[in-house]
């Protein structure tokens, strides 16, 4: 699949973070003759850009943490020609050279010059989206995503003049922003147009990052625009919301998502893909088989559709970097693998994961999905320090093939999550995962570990053992059985749910007689695992009958 | 796959802890109608068999937390007929009944009785292995199986009376006894007559255990035997040891390992497997169909070699005993799949888990293996509290076929494992391992996870971009390369490589000329990384050259 070779290729690489990076010391790796040109049209190449937040918070201390590979180290242990403040303007694949813009102090000293090619690798990146709104060019509006960005901020925050901030966007960077914010004692605002926070997963299943955002007095405000920036001179003095409120603030960081920067690639002819990222094979060349492109600038196949889609992460963008640097000079590599949008948020004390499709992106792609939650404990519940999680499976109807799952509580979420994508990686179903032989002892895991709770509530679903009513639906019209304990239900009463009766689980069988057998019946417990026994309990007494999914700890979720 | 039954059957479960327990409450909510009988011999059913080392070590505080169902709640919520102190001791299977020993106050009371059954399902466990030396039978040599054993180990320790204890055998049990020991202060000897500690990993994967151990003051004497025990009564004083030492003790703990309790089954003329457990199919049949047998008695297939084999483990009990219960009642059920033994324990700081096949295991098991070791960080090593573990991957040489895996370190091990024991399930290869999309934010993993690494190196191996040497294989008659810097190499010379010349990595190119191009080389750093890069530029330059698997932190462990 790979191969190394001696041939004195010409490789230019624009971009030198994360894909580029990794693509020029895979290609040095490959091929010591290689003549490997690094462009980065900033000051920095290869830092951590996914730790830039935690520095603004002073939980990683030290800036020098954050660059992973200086420029001088580069060309020391990799030989690489690394011209950093060098930005490639152009590309002529005619000629095959790109233009190239070497920045001076001023824009007088700016000095173009042409750079021959063999092979081109592209990752330039995404931009920070800046809303086109009067007042967000003043000093105090930022982004984030690199360290001059990073340094811009955190001087602010530093000098004391902050106290009260405004995030705009409750994505991965607005929510780290937010919670490393509050580290330094900010006041801060959140501001999110979709209806939830983190909106890329499934309603009830945010509830617990925005229950943990409001416990740490950040405030939350989902389904609002930010409508207007007030100024004083140079500085934002309060931002304007969609629903009139108005919010003072001495910083805004605007965290509302990313542009692929494809202008270069779109300027030199190469196929552009329907997300707006340039278009790649399973090489990651691009529409021009000299030409790669990598990273968020790119639009890899997205595993849950088998369709091109960007995913701008920084797990697949070193990844496929390190494949088509190799590619490049060896015209040999592995091919790149699909992407499934793994990934992982902390949010305070509170952690969330997913992959592949939630239920409503599942929706969105015309995809049918079933799924079921579980809620559990990460290791043995008589092993103290068990923390709960709640897991949500989401798997096709008929096969059970697993289509994505969500993981949110404390420890070890990241860990079901990055099974199930492993899982996934190989088509496998709900079967699969009920099967797994996994670790086990008390401080670690369970006998059955959350992963196949989830998965035994899906196989049990696909085989028609069980049927379970989504934690949203409405439960109107039917019969509702809670068959928790009386003081339980007194502490969290079922919400939506009128009129439910209360039978616990114990009394069910001797119990039978105060229920409707006619009426489809729902079930619900705390957590859905007394509904699953009473659910067993009813059917088999010719009851039509539904476990609620995930039980109140859920459904409150969804309606609280 | 599965299905629910009305069906009026008479069930039978031998066993009532893990495969039992599962077993019969799988049952119950596939068949409402089905008569089941829950025999357990001793005291108490379902109770947390894993927790007992930390009650002892009042790790875990509350003893109730340890009964995961009593009797009693077993009954109410499962309208199972549990008998406690109930021995099944023989099963007639053309009457189809079992014979029971009811056990009275004295063995004058016991009552034997017939009891009919349709189906029954053996869960009976495995018992410790207790050496017949004399001395053994005193009141302070023990065994740990379950509560009434945790109870007896406690009250002594409890008591005031044990300062000095000898724990025979380094496996999961023992060690765990070891941990919980210190924690109470009490001093303590370990014995293993294998020459490492927990003998079925590879020997330099369970040395950061050993040190674990000397660091927390366990006298560790591997190699040795246990020869004899004095006694001053009723009560162990010392044991000697085969290499002449003797220890002085208050309380001895057997953990030498456990014998599957395949007794009643075997008279009943059922099949018996090579490793001496019940033989069973893919349904955990025995070989009567109306039989079935899970968890520690039995042999289920064990992936890595597709043969039967005991594997006593309590997620593979539980799992299996939760299928064999839904099949005995409804005729149906999904097949257990195959158990890879994997496995997790922690020994004070220092974590250890593995699956599937190591290489000394392997090479046992006939097959030919190959593996590849890195030493990274359980998160992005720039953000606080980044932890180290090992990770030995092995796989098939020549298409890279997962066998098995072992970590060891600190936080996160067990995630690693999860992961690989997950493609391990798919048949998947260290190419599918090098692809995976995990899940990556700073507090979490890396951009490239170790789990990315470790594939990376055994594709490179595999792509012939890449040869390692054996962290423990010789170094004579070689040209030992050490690309280390100049004080990182006094700090920690490298086991067993005299002559060794030293260039750091980013002199290497130029200062070829110090090396000898005709002798075969090995490069060694600290890790396996810069050796790398370095192996990579000699390779390139006309060097037949191996990279040292793990570098000097691994060798280190092989001859320290």
């Amino acid at each position: 699949m790979s191969a190394e070779s001696n041939a004195p290729v010409r490789l230019v690489i624009v971009g030198g973070v994360a894909g580029g990076a990794s693509a020029a010391t895979r290609a040095r790796r490959m091929n010591e003759q290689a003549e490997i040109i690094l462009f980065e049209k900033d000051d920095d190449v290869s830092f951590a850009n996914c730790g830039l937040p935690y520095h603004i918070g002073e939980e990683i201390k030290d800036r020098d943490a954050l660059v992973v590979a200086s420029a001088d180290f580069l060309r020391r242990r990799f030989r690489l020609d690394v011209r950093t403040r060098e930005e490639v303007v152009s590309i002529d694949r005619e000629k095959r050279v790109v233009t190239v813009v070497r920045r001076g102090m001023t824009s007088e000293q700016d000095k173009t010059y042409e750079q021959p090619y063999d092979k081109v690798i592209l990752a330039p990146g995404a931009s920070p989206i800046v809303p086109d709104l009067p007042g967000v060019d003043s000093d105090n509006v930022l982004t984030l995503r690199n360290l001059v960005d990073m340094d811009r901020i955190k001087a602010r925050v530093d000098s004391g003049s902050v106290r009260r901030a405004v995030v705009v966007g409750a994505g991965y960077i607005g929510l780290e922003m937010v919670e490393q914010l509050r580290r330094r004692g900010v006041a801060v605002d959140l501001i999110e147009l979709r209806d939830q926070v983190l909106p890329l997963l499934d309603h009830e299943m945010a509830r617990p990052i925005e229950e943990a955002l409001r416990r740490n007095n950040v405030g939350v405000h989902t389904g609002v625009g930010l409508e207007s920036i007030q100024r004083d001179g140079e500085l934002a003095t309060s931002v304007r919301l969609s629903d009139g409120k108005e919010l003072p603030t001495e910083l805004v960081i605007l965290g509302i998502g990313v542009r692929p920067n494809a202008r270069l690639a779109s300027e030199a002819g190469l196929e552009i893909g329907g997300t707006g990222g340039i278009s790649i094979d399973e090489y990651s060349r691009t529409s021009d088989p000299d030409i790669y492109a990598v990273g968020d600038a790119s639009e890899p196949v997205y595993g849950p559709t088998g369709t091109p889609m960007r995913v701008p992460l920084a797990g697949p963008a070193n990844r496929s970097g390190r494949l088509a640097g190799e590619h490049a000079v060896t015209g040999m590599s592995a091919t790149a693998t699909s992407v499934w949008g793994t990934s992982v948020v902390r949010v305070f004390d509170v952690s969330v994961g997913m992959t592949g499709l939630t239920r409503a992106s599942a929706k969105r792609f015309g995809k049918e999905a079933d799924s079921v939650t579980v809620v559990a404990k990460h290791h043995a519940g008589y092993f103290p320090g068990a923390e709960t999680m709640t897991l949500k499976l989401v798997y096709e109807p008929n096969t059970g093939k697993v289509l994505g799952a969500q993981c949110v509580g404390g420890e070890g979420i990241d860990k079901r999550i990055d099974v199930i994508a492993t899982a996934m990686h190989f088509g496998g179903s709900v079967r699969d995962l009920a099967g797994l032989d996994l670790a086990y002892a008390p401080p670690f895991g369970s006998a059955k570990d959350p992963v196949h709770m989830a998965a035994f509530a899906a196989s049990n679903s696909l085989d028609g053992i069980e049927s379970f009513r989504d934690s949203d639906a409405s439960l109107e019209e039917v019969q509702i059985v809670d068959v928790r304990g009386a003081t339980e239900i007194e502490k969290a009463p079922l919400c939506k749910a009128s009129g439910s009766i209360h039978i616990p689980v114990d009394e069910l069988r001797d119990r039978l007689d105060e229920l409707d057998r006619t009426k489809p019946t729902v079930v619900s417990c705390a957590v859905g695992v007394r509904g699953h026994i009473a659910a067993r309990i009813l059917r088999q007494n010719g009851f039509e009958v539904q476990n609620l999914a995930g039980g109140a700890t859920v459904r409150n979720r969804c309606f609280d």
